[in-house]
């Protein structure tokens, strides 16, 4: 497209649609008194003619929110993001809006209303992600969005912070496989969630590099919380031809196969090794300390918080999507198996 | 004071101070653009006169924001707080801004200026208080506080919400004397919170009633983290005459005090019982699972953020002063003595 053709604005879409110029602002700004049709038109419209809200060049540093949003609180997890945000945000003296979305992966509609109709510098989501619709309402107003530990894969433009994932399941099974496991079970995290599948490729992974054959029946799918690992634990723990090594998926779901081989009178590591996944301050503190893999969660969500305000205060972030590196963490939960 | 004297104003105090009504208020407003000196003069009449801004007599449910500041983030127990307020606040239609002061119990000058150029709906502090002055500070501009958890005693017209920490403390107590044990230890919170001195009073008053004695050698002062646990818990049970029990003051000390008795090779609940305080969700993963006082952190911080928005809404609650109350919670860290 060349020459001096005009992008749209408020006005033009407002006459376009025959509706006031009030009427589509308010659409814009997030507004609850518009009926629902008129809204998706005002938004329809929007997108056909690409409306970009402008952005002022600068925004004064410290009158700055941002949103913070999980797809569930609740785990020393969650609290190890808070505080790598808080920090970053504090240092760069933006506060920090935090909410969750019930255990929801995707914000609903009114999450929506209420973040333009605020608006903040910007958005973090964390595990979670917006819809290709909610993706481009953001965009249309100027409000920039994070995603720290993806739930899927987001659109190329969308930028990212997570840590390597494939690395760390490969280095938890590689470790079992060097103190020589050859039956090894894992507990994943929700299939849907990209850091998932791609921790269960590492621990494939793993063994091919080794000549060992992955059990199907051995990979078995948690939540990362602790009782899916208690759940799990008991029935892995429980089979005639029992695991002599359990990668946990996660310190939590470490936690519960911890209480599941105590239940079933196993010793930990000596009956059975158990690796988690993160390293959360807890870990070093359990009975016995956890082998895991650090996954540095402060680092990335201070990172995230750094990439969403360059992009909110106009400078181009070095780079727009992140993978910190993880570290196997050896401790005393993990030995040979007997 | 009679008749129909009115009261002061912005433009009254101006004047009277020789400066320009935008000065006055840029001062009332948290605006940083106003010399020190100056805006002391300017609090120093606004108290004088004891200005009060006026609020509107109702605000927008849906435009609400309030702030949560925690002495310090980081723990289980934050994250039940948070969870308490973020799950009432999304019922109010409010949002919560979340910020920490880094350890300290006051906050620093420049979180007053932010907040009151902000301004939020009102303001919940976690173990923090603010001194007499920043209270002040607040009240002229109308905005309300509550604080969850004082680490003092808060001014009478501050409302506040906590739990029974001294029938806590007694509840935890009575058990283990129960049990059989006569030489049991505490370890206690920071000397200088409320909650924990109430404890203390608590493990003391359940001693009289029985008839035993508190060795004053076996109570040790902690910070309710995990390190201090381990620490006082590994030079308690190296004593020469070391306890049979251990109250450990919170769940993140218990979790402390059971690796150094690990690691004395000590059993747990055989040869030393260990009792926690607030019953986070993970004092029934660990190993053992710990005996503990239920502390209701989540309807702690409901019940917070309810007084907050009533009195930031001009209603008046029903209880400005709230102790919920606390239960024992028997797993299996205790037992009769050896």
């Amino acid at each position: 497209m060349t020459g001096a053709r005009p992008g749209p604005t408020i006005a033009s879409i407002a006459s376009e649609l025959g509706l006031s110029v009030p009427t589509v602002s308010k659409v814009l700004n997030g507004r609850a008194d518009v009926a629902a049709a008129t809204r998706d038109r005002v938004e329809a419209a929007l997108e056909k003619h690409q409306y970009r809200r402008r952005r002022p060049a600068t925004v004064p540093p410290d009158s700055g929110l941002i949103d913070l949003v999980f797809h569930r609180l609740g785990s020393a997890w969650s609290m190890e993001i808070i505080r790598g945000v808080e920090d970053a945000a504090a240092e760069l003296r933006t506060s920090v809006i935090l909410s969750e979305l019930g255990g929801e992966h995707r914000p609903p509609a009114r999450w929506l209303d209420t973040t333009v109709a605020r608006p903040p510098l910007g958005v973090l989501l964390v595990a979670a992600n917006l819809s290709e619709s909610q993706h481009q309402q953001l965009d249309r107003r100027g409000i920039p969005y994070v995603v720290i530990d993806t739930d899927g894969e987001p659109p190329a433009d969308v930028a990212s912070v997570g840590s390597d994932n494939w690395n760390g399941g490969l280095q938890a099974t590689r470790h079992l496989l060097a103190l020589g496991h050859r039956r090894i079970a894992m507990i994943t995290g929700p299939w849907k969630m990209l850091c998932s599948r791609a921790r269960v490729d590492g621990f494939r992974s793993a063994h091919e590099e080794a000549g060992a054959v992955v059990d199907p029946a051995l990979v078995r799918e948690g939540n990362f919380y602790v009782e899916a690992g208690f759940e799990q634990g008991l029935e892995l723990l429980s089979l005639p031809d029992r695991p002599t090594a359990v990668f946990a998926g996660s310190d939590m779901q470490a936690l519960g196969v911890l209480r599941a081989a105590h239940q079933l009178g196993l010793r930990v590591p000596e009956d059975v090794s158990v690796v988690g996944y993160d390293d959360l301050p807890l870990a070093s503190w359990v009975g016995p300390p956890l082998t895991t893999v650090r996954q540095p969660l402060r680092e990335m969500g201070a990172a995230a918080t750094q990439i969403l305000l360059d992009i909110a205060r106009g400078r181009s972030p070095k780079v727009r999507r992140l993978n910190l590196s993880t570290e196997l963490v050896v401790r005393e939960s993990t030995a040979p198996p007997a």
